[in-house]
């Protein structure tokens, strides 16, 4: 157990901002949300998963639908709160604590918000260990645990309540209220008990974006190579330089999809790479060849600062270097493949995890 | 007080279809789903409004989407006692009665199903006098009267709850969602108290629409003129006689509409007739001339049966007396004609009191 005060938020949102994959919204108005809370009503305590009862209630709370919209649409800063105030009175059962459900952008901040403004425990460890763009794609669905009762809400003050067959079934509802109440809203659901949090989460995953943002920052302070810092911690890959010369980008039935395409600097020279977004990038393709995929994360930084760039934030002309980092081992089950691997999302390709990929390259 | 036995019901589905001005639904579903009903749990006590007590607690059920949908996709008979029960829970109280939200086709039905099933009793009220498309359009919300909290429910088994800042509200999410479960859903919405009802619906249109059903039955039983039958019981006129030549028909964003052309018989020969239909028909334009429209009800009979004919019904060749009658002075207001008057629906036509115009036209 311990706190996150105000200084922990730039490490923790540039952190996020990198395990999102260019999606999981824009970390910077999650952070100033996060803030905010945190001044006005003080730290936050983050607990440790094996902290936890077995009984306690976790309610995560996030925001869902195209970060394209997000950016425009800012929330009012109350909406978080009254989205998990809300599923708490459906339930009938206030939660012990509140959680990210996935580890990546917006989403990993706007838990922080809630657990400051209502002054309960944020749990270490999210649902995903990175960001996806669907409801069911938590691993949590694997084992069995409903997305709903879920409760959403949006800035004008509509709030909706959905009791599903299936975490399929919640995203095609939700995707479509979410679309109609102007492209993003508010959420809470997933909840869960300690125990099965336990076994279905990816675990001490905040703390771990915290780590990646913190030894960036540091490298970048001590003038070491801030890519190098960033492939050291989270186990990654480079897999191309380069700069942007093409960014498609079309917001699709709730989604941010498009492609970015790069063309090679320095030892890639002559070499082009492709990468598909659906809100986060799903795949990366050297010269017509697959050199990275979901479920294994794929994220842009910038060369000179290894800041992540966002797919909302890919321009033209940008040196880039992209890297790719292992996903959790829950995702490499055949499980875990159904719901997020390459297939999934429509690409007739075989996964192959990141490591065994580079070490085939080498 | 008094009872609804499985023979009311071809009466009631009749008047009910007539009424529902070309949509609502079919009538022949409600009709098999409440006879199925009563014939399980026994017959349905019909309440005047008067004898209502002020601060019980009634909760409208009804089916929502296409017609065109609902034909296809017969509900197993179950969901709206599952979308009403779903809504007391939610609510916390137990209701003392149901009612019909709209006086027409298969929405005057499904409450008789409920209300028979759970044994509890049906107010001789609605929120319309009529059918109309949408779900703000019930004069409870010229009363201020929130829809919300709404209900929803699937044959699938998915539910949701709506709580929306208005009406209008209301019906864009609720039409979304009606949209992704398939085309068709059954609700729950506007619970209101006794003496809200009785100041904001239509009163006793459940008995005025049986009456319609009984006197055309009589009047073909004993070979008088059914539309005659029709138009005497409902104060309606006769618009147009001819035969249909051509229907246009799609299904857009969950409503089906379209136009129905008729040429003229009779005294009507030479002249042609166009219907505008969104699930109900809005309006009639006989030679380019608005003859009736919106509030007012337009009813397309078999010239033969008297028999109504819905907008999913209209075929080629069929030998049509079409008809308008008008509706609760309620929608005559400002206030109603900005809910449901000609412009709402997109037409740069003022209302006419179908009474007026039949005046002038003699």
């Amino acid at each position: 157990m311990r706190k996150i005060h105000v200084e922990n938020l730039e490490d923790i949102a540039t952190g996020a901002a990198i395990l999102g994959t260019g999606g999981g919204g824009d970390p910077y108005i999650g952070k100033l949300m996060a803030i905010q809370a945190i001044k006005e009503h003080g730290p936050v305590t983050l607990v440790d998963p094996s902290e936890i009862e077995d009984d306690a209630l976790i309610i995560p709370s996030a925001m869902m639908g195209a970060p394209t919209v997000m950016v425009e649409k800012i929330p009012k800063g109350d909406e978080p709160v009254n989205a998990f105030k809300a599923l708490e009175a459906y339930m009938g059962r206030e939660a012990y604590a509140t959680m990210s459900i996935e580890a990546g952008g917006l989403n990993s901040t706007v838990p922080i918000g809630v657990a400051a403004s209502l002054q309960i425990p944020l749990v270490d460890a999210d649902g995903m260990g990175r960001a996806f763009p669907e409801i069911q794609m938590v691993t949590p669905t694997m084992y069995g645990i409903s997305a709903t009762p879920m409760s959403m809400a949006d800035e004008k003050g509509n709030s909706v309540f959905l009791h599903t067959i299936d975490n399929v079934w919640t995203e095609r509802l939700s995707r479509t209220i979410t679309v109609e109440m102007g492209g993003s809203a508010i959420i809470a659901l997933y909840a869960m008990d300690g125990k099965t949090l336990r076994k279905a989460c990816v675990l001490n995953s905040m703390s771990h974006i915290e780590e990646v943002g913190r030894n960036l920052r540091m490298a970048r302070e001590k003038k070491r190579d801030p890519v190098e810092a960033v492939l050291t911690t989270t186990k990654g890959f480079e897999i191309f330089r380069g700069k942007i010369v093409d960014v498609e980008r079309r917001t699709v039935k709730g989604f941010a999809r498009g492609k970015a395409r790069f063309e090679g600097l320095d030892e890639y020279r002559e070499r082009r790479l492709v990468i598909d977004f659906q809100n986060e990038n799903l795949m990366a393709t050297m010269d017509g060849e697959v050199v990275a995929s979901v479920p294994d994360l794929i994220t842009v930084l910038e060369e000179d600062t290894g800041l992540p760039v966002t797919t909302e934030g890919l321009r033209y002309g940008y040196r880039c270097v992209v890297i790719s980092m292992p996903c959790s081992d829950k995702w490499r089950s055949k499980a875990g493949l159904d719901l997020v691997g390459p297939r999934y999302f429509g690409y007739d390709v075989e996964y192959v995890p990141i490591e065994e990929r580079m070490g085939r390259r080498r």
